[in-house]
């Protein structure tokens, strides 16, 4: 898999040639699948104006695999004749030492955290590789997939079935992010999260729908900018009466005065992405939660 | 956000004091939600046969925040006696400056690699905080959601509208991981990713259905252990025919025939994470993708 990254213009180092460059190769080596590693180095990498390409070699867990990675790094150098930049979590000792011999810089992501922690801990680390994400055969694997589940079948007030046993239960007016939210909470963190839609009625009757009154410590609402969610209603139905902006504006101030009415804690997900609302969220009802 | 990690039996290490030791308290700084250094953290700390409790402290974007940081951590020293780890990723040079001075054990998960890179790279690193993350207002982050609505509307075959827009369209027989990883695929990679289940009437008539024909290169199958997947279906609808293992056996060995007649590249799901399997397909079909 190749991505390039593009933070700027060209970049004016002094030890950028003067001939255009292509994108700067980065690595990542993975004795599993290289997600993790992938977004830190990403992160990493966005701190510089330049361009790099990210390719990820997951599933690196086997000697054999080490040397035809390090066989493919060193094809680069020779072809683009600069060094590619590698950013490893391989666990295995001997696999390590066959990648710290090929022709790039390598960052060791497991090495280097890993020394001061047995230094510190007085304890020697197990080296086992593969545990970066749960085994799917887990219990807590299986937790994740049913609440990824569980998601699903409460998404949109679809089903009151079980509310009693969802961890949150968003709402808002439709389109203001609930869906991605909860999805994403189940699928990372195994939270089991309902989602109710905010509808005209609910504002005419001026209440929270009666199935939700028991469960006021779960709920928590997203509200979303007027003129963002009109944009948003219009992909899906353009020049509706749902999408106006009359109607937006409507919609969410009355969605407001109901939450602040209720007491319910809420954030606007005008400019935040899923990662930020989940984290929120998760402080917010102080939700305690194992991480993947 | 506290979460108790097991990896074993109580430590072992000449370290360890002889009474019983509450498990060892980790923090994640973050300037942003910290989800990623979080899970990072979480991969090292499972190398060592020790539990420990991960403390997220994310949004730390303020000089402010942390000293709020720094003096949790001090009290927490001083309540417990034993230094904190800390994993930080903080990118602001002052704010990193008070968490040094803490009374922790620092793991700088952001300078340990920005500094061989400025030197590698002959190139200064912007420091620019909340890059991690893309912004929620970026082109990428939209195509992410809209990938995610793609996946809810082409779930378990709802919907032929717009199949030539998918880059992926995943078949198997009922419950055998599809849905989960076309949810995956959208909210990490923005993958558009549509899935088909494969049912009895398929069997009978020995075809693809015919809508999925011309999209012969997208497709990718899963297929599952009979048992296991008897075992999840009995979940559902304990004691049916739709769960029961001899069910289970035709569905998965017609699926199965079904694929290789049609040429249709396959991996069997069944001790496979939803990482691992949205990596396998994602290097199969060639998917080059961003990452987040």
């Amino acid at each position: 898999m190749t991505d390039a990254i593009t933070n700027g213009n060209s970049p004016t180092s002094p030890a950028a040639p003067a001939k255009p460059v292509a994108a700067r190769p980065v690595f990542i080596v993975s004795d599993g699948t290289g997600i993790t590693a992938e977004t830190f180095a990403h992160s990493i990498l966005a701190q510089f104006e330049m361009r790099f390409r990210q390719i990820r070699v997951p599933f690196v867990d086997s000697v054999d695999k080490a040397y035809e990675t390090a066989q493919r790094i060193n094809e680069m150098y020779r072809t683009e004749n600069i060094r590619p930049i590698i950013f490893s979590t391989l666990v295995d000792a001997r696999a390590n030492e066959i990648l710290r011999n090929c022709q790039g810089v390598i960052l060791d992501m497991f090495q280097t955290f890993i020394e001061p922690l047995e230094l510190e801990l007085g304890l020697k680390s197990m080296h086992a590789i593969g545990r970066v994400h749960q085994n799917a055969d887990s219990e807590a694997y299986k937790n994740r997939i049913e609440a990824v589940n569980f998601s699903l079948a409460h998404d949109d007030g679809q089903s009151n079935k079980n509310l009693q046993s969802a961890d949150v239960i968003l709402v808002g007016v439709s389109r203001s992010g609930k869906t991605p939210t909860t999805l994403y909470l189940a699928m990372q963190y195994g939270v089991k999260a309902a989602n109710y839609p905010l509808i005209p009625e609910d504002f005419e009757r001026e209440k929270l729908p009666s199935t939700l009154d028991q469960y006021k410590e779960k709920i928590f609402g997203l509200s979303i900018d007027p003129l963002r969610l009109s944009e948003i209603r219009n992909e899906r139905r353009p020049g509706s009466k749902y999408a106006s902006l009359e109607n937006c504006r409507y919609e969410v101030n009355e969605a407001e005065a109901m939450m602040r009415r209720e007491g319910i804690r809420w954030l606007s997900s005008t400019h935040k992405s899923i990662e930020e609302i989940a984290t929120t969220i998760l402080q917010e009802i102080k939700l305690e939660r194992d991480v993947y």
